[in-house]
């Protein structure tokens, strides 16, 4: 049985739903996912998407996702891609799914001429590390990325931009 | 003189680039932007925009950026804002410019119901941090992000998706 990766359609959204809590239960995050079918539809199908996702079949099932969205360099000029989420399901890995998925994003990103592809990596996750490692993919290492959201978003938005 | 923060202008391109080299600069990468004008142009002003920008005057003049582009949390289910370069010049530090920008980016994020802002920061930049800090700004310290470009994008590309 061959993997076989593609776009994903509107009949995929439960399951790329329930890929993204599996995800998070793997990340021991599951509490956090607060998206619904609703936002996800939204977001991947709707007039102007948030988002795009690839996902991988075995057996004709939904197994696997790849679900990223274009940023931009301001250092190249161009976009790039980011990939948020990447995911097989555990009875289907090492069969090559995940592998698929990103090479698969990799293409993507170099047909439309993109300069690069990211994603953020959690650093006890090794085997994802040494994946990425072996494929060419370089860490970030002098970067940390920070976050406002919540009450000090709250709070940073209700300052006086004049003082 | 108050600050006065926003929406950049085409007007404003040959001076928002001047900013993005100026802010490499000061990350000892001046070399690596390759952006053009055009590039620009297309990028914050074309008629599917990839990113966004605010600007800082002082005294009439632009003197401050802040480019960001939107991006999506699967567990929220909504847009983040992402702030890929902040940036005031040197002469213009220390009056609440970078302060100003960063502020109205939040109000931004928060106004259209967005979860979070987000950027980057290199660890070595301690003032930075501990102005992040002091507004409440979380460390995504169990993060790294990885990048594919350059031959090993190319190479993973050429990979077979199916084998």
């Amino acid at each position: 049985m061959d993997p076989c990766v593609r776009e994903a359609r509107e009949s995929d959204l439960d399951r790329i739903l329930q890929l993204i809590v599996d995800l998070a239960s793997y990340e021991k995050s599951a509490h956090e996912v607060k998206t619904t079918t609703k936002q996800l539809r939204t977001a991947l199908f709707g007039p102007q998407p948030a988002a795009y996702a690839l996902v991988a079949e075995w057996d004709k099932q939904v197994v696997g996702l790849a679900l990223y969205f274009r940023n931009f360099s301001t250092w190249e000029g161009v976009h790039g891609l980011y990939l948020e989420d990447l995911y097989v399901m555990g009875e289907y890995r090492g069969f090559g799914l995940g592998k698929a998925l990103l090479m698969s994003l990799a293409e993507l990103t170099l047909e439309r001429g993109y300069a690069r592809l990211e994603w953020a990596v959690l650093d006890w996750n090794q085997p994802a590390i040494d994946f990425y490692r072996s494929i060419g993919a370089v860490p970030m290492d002098e970067w940390t990325v920070y976050r406002l959201s919540g009450a000090a978003l709250a709070a940073a938005a209700a300052t006086p931009v004049t003082s």
